[in-house]
């Protein structure tokens, strides 16, 4: 019998994030990755797949990394756990005990009950190297590619597809903008304009009620009536934690349908943590129940249970939940809560709203404007959250949001943030953007 | 005789900042600036005037910013204050008086006593318009300049007067690199190479002994005895606190030889308050006076200022100094204490280093290495300092290790920072350079 002293199943963000860990924290443990798939995808990158980089195999996550770090790999699917005896089996007949186990299993894609979704050419987003290399080819003869769900992912895969050549691509969203649930509605406005002006047909307030076709997809119905054409069906409406084999462990499931932990990332099992997609999540800011699923969010509760393995030394406070897309050269993040998701949460709020371009002085070439709002807790006076449209220093932007809110610190104190400025890289100390919305939100607090 | 409820003197970085936060906090208060340049030039986008932007004219913070916030605006030099009657008079025969003065009166280029220094087309960095324009026109005819003095506006310089055309472009050196105040060794030769790569020529150990000419200078003297042949010289070599008119005041002296203020920015005349590059500084980490002196600390300090003028609300807690600078695409930065300038002040530290491109996968287009290095303080386990080198992200970058430094995290902190990551925005999650930075401090912490 193989045996390791901590056993990961899965090969995405968490799993190697959890492997890495483990031996930076305890260097004499013996860590063993079990994954089904040949190669890792970078499961962010998935959408980029179909434009910039090409093709799967230029989004691998390189398993160099598990080597490079002493951890062993090996290729099989995980079909039973035996919690009692403390070891798995492999559908390839191998039989592995483990000190502590992690699963980091992930998620499995939505499919909605829509009439026609097993037709050829409609393909739910997998992580899947060659699944993804079938679809890629499908979609580069494609002329009318409809993508069912306008979150950061549809968004991502529309103005990807749109890159392949010639060929049509409508977003069909149910909420009356894409990206809402990520966004407050002006950022979300603005989002869509960028992608209506890079030739992207965008259809809110709408949901698909057939998929059309014969063998083969060829249009979509909406349930307003009208028909689409297509020829490919792509379906981004998000993702559920796969659980199945934490059920068949009989492992306890959470709230938000994810495998339960506790704060320290242990299941109903104090052998068996749970980190990623599969693991149910709650909010830093309401500590209830969320369903952020998100790589970045994997790799942090992967740096928790690695180091909490043989040792409780980390916690987890809960997700805040920081999102960046970018079309082009024009990019939307947020950070924390959105002025609706804080209301909706009974949040007493102010808002603190600032613009200014990105380099200084405003002459200076591609300066972007930066636009920023921010989010304060009445009470507390804590800054809560965050959103930005500009260029491409945006997403470290929102980053910079998320490292106050994690830090728990108030308007006031990121109203006196002792920013680097310089004319290339940042907007002017004078109007620095998220210490001048700090500023405006703090007139309004008192 | 003119009044105003708070009266402020400079109309660079610090000086508007104030007004604008004064009217801020208290709407009812009248405001009036005071400054003697017709145009306020934007004082780090002054290297940029010489090649990117073109003109002092593109480089102008504008009076808008003034008359958008109520803030009235005198052009004159402001030639004596009685503090006893509160009133101030003009080189223009005004008489102004006031309930509360604030001091943004800057700094004066630093003129090293080198014989020559009074020759035609020698040049310090002064920030007025009239001046930059005719030593524009000056540097447009130049075959050979040569920068004296490697720091961050040194080293600008010579990169934007390397644009202007066909010329010489050499920075001469005293310290063994150029930027060594400012960041370590290692990221200090990456961006000499950069330079050198653009046509730069850098000498460095060797100071200048005399500017060499006749009525116009023609070369520069090194102590090493070599000649550099130059038509124009930069003087770039600092710059200290103006104090004159605070001295006259009978305003005490700081040891960092700036205006002395107390933790609210109130100089020994609790009526009269100092900010920015004439105002005495003191180190957020060691609590010791402390000679940094730029744009974005000068407006820190006008928010705090203008916060307290009449109701004490904010504390400085002193100078972190977060730099950074960028050659094209290249870019460098720092925030907090270097690893010398730790070691310097007695910190026990460890080093945490990591290195990731700055998008997701690598074959993304165009990404760019990043490289960081972070400075963890082993008594606290806090996070003091953070460098960089990469592309136009490291800026924002920069900021994200200022605001964990600015909130006294720890690096455990920092390991587990929940920040976003987007494949066109940032680094993956698995090697987000600052979270592995930390990771890896933590790993000699223990």
């Amino acid at each position: 019998m193989k045996e390791a002293d901590v056993v990961i199943i899965g090969g995405s963000a968490a799993g190697p994030v959890a492997g890495v860990t483990v031996r930076r924290h305890y260097k004499e443990a013996s860590v063993l990755l079990v994954r089904q798939e040949n190669k890792a995808m970078v499961p962010c990158g998935i959408p980029y797949i179909f434009g910039t980089v090409g093709s799967p195999d230029k989004n691998v996550i390189p398993d160099a990394l598990l080597s490079n770090n002493g951890i062993e790999l090996m290729i099989d699917e995980v079909t039973s756990v035996d919690r009692a005896s403390k070891t798995l089996t492999t559908k390839g007949g191998e039989l592995v005990g483990y000190e502590k186990l992690i699963l980091a299993i992930g998620s499995v894609p939505v499919r909605p009950p829509i009439p026609g979704m097993n037709l050829e050419n409609v393909f739910p987003v997998w992580k899947d190297s060659d699944f993804l290399g079938q679809a890629q080819q499908v979609m580069g003869k494609a002329k009318d590619i409809v993508i069912i769900g306008g979150g950061f992912i549809g968004a991502e895969m529309a103005d990807e597809c749109k890159k392949i050549g010639d060929v049509n691509v409508t977003i069909v969203e149910i909420l009356p903008h894409c990206l809402l649930l990520a966004l407050d509605e002006e950022f979300c406005c603005a989002a869509e304009s960028k992608l209506e002006e890079r030739g992207i047909k965008i259809i809110t307030g709408n949901g698909v009620k057939t998929i059309i076709g014969d063998g083969k997809v060829n249009a979509v119905e909406l349930q307003s009536g009208d028909k689409v054409k297509a020829d490919v069906v792509i379906i981004g409406i998000g993702a559920v934690p796969n659980t199945e084999l934490a059920k068949d462990m009989d492992l306890k499931i959470g709230e938000a349908r994810g495998i339960w932990v506790d704060e320290y990332m242990r299941t109903s099992d104090e052998n068996i943590f749970a980190i990623g997609d599969c693991a149910d999540k709650f909010s830093f800011f309401t500590k209830k129940p969320s369903g952020l699923r998100l790589a970045s969010i994997a790799t942090v509760e992967a740096r928790i249970a690695g180091a909490n393995v043989f040792e409780l030394k980390r916690k987890n406070k809960g997700v805040i939940g920081v999102f960046a897309t970018a079309f082009g050269d024009f990019a939307v993040a947020a950070a924390g809560l959105t002025e609706k998701a804080a209301r909706d949460a009974g949040f007493d709020i102010v808002i603190g709203e600032a613009a200014a371009v990105d380099k200084h002085p405003g002459s200076m070439p591609d300066a972007k404007e930066v636009k920023i709002k921010l989010i304060v807790d009445r009470e507390t006076g804590k800054l809560i959250g965050g959103e930005l449209s500009g260029g491409i220093t945006t997403g470290e932007m929102a980053n910079i949001i998320a490292a106050f809110i994690q830090s728990e610190v108030t308007a006031d104190e990121v109203a006196t943030f002792q920013m680097g400025t310089q004319p290339c890289l940042t907007a002017s100390p004078i109007v620095y953007q998220i210490v001048n919305a700090a500023e405006q939100a703090l007139t309004k607090l008192r």
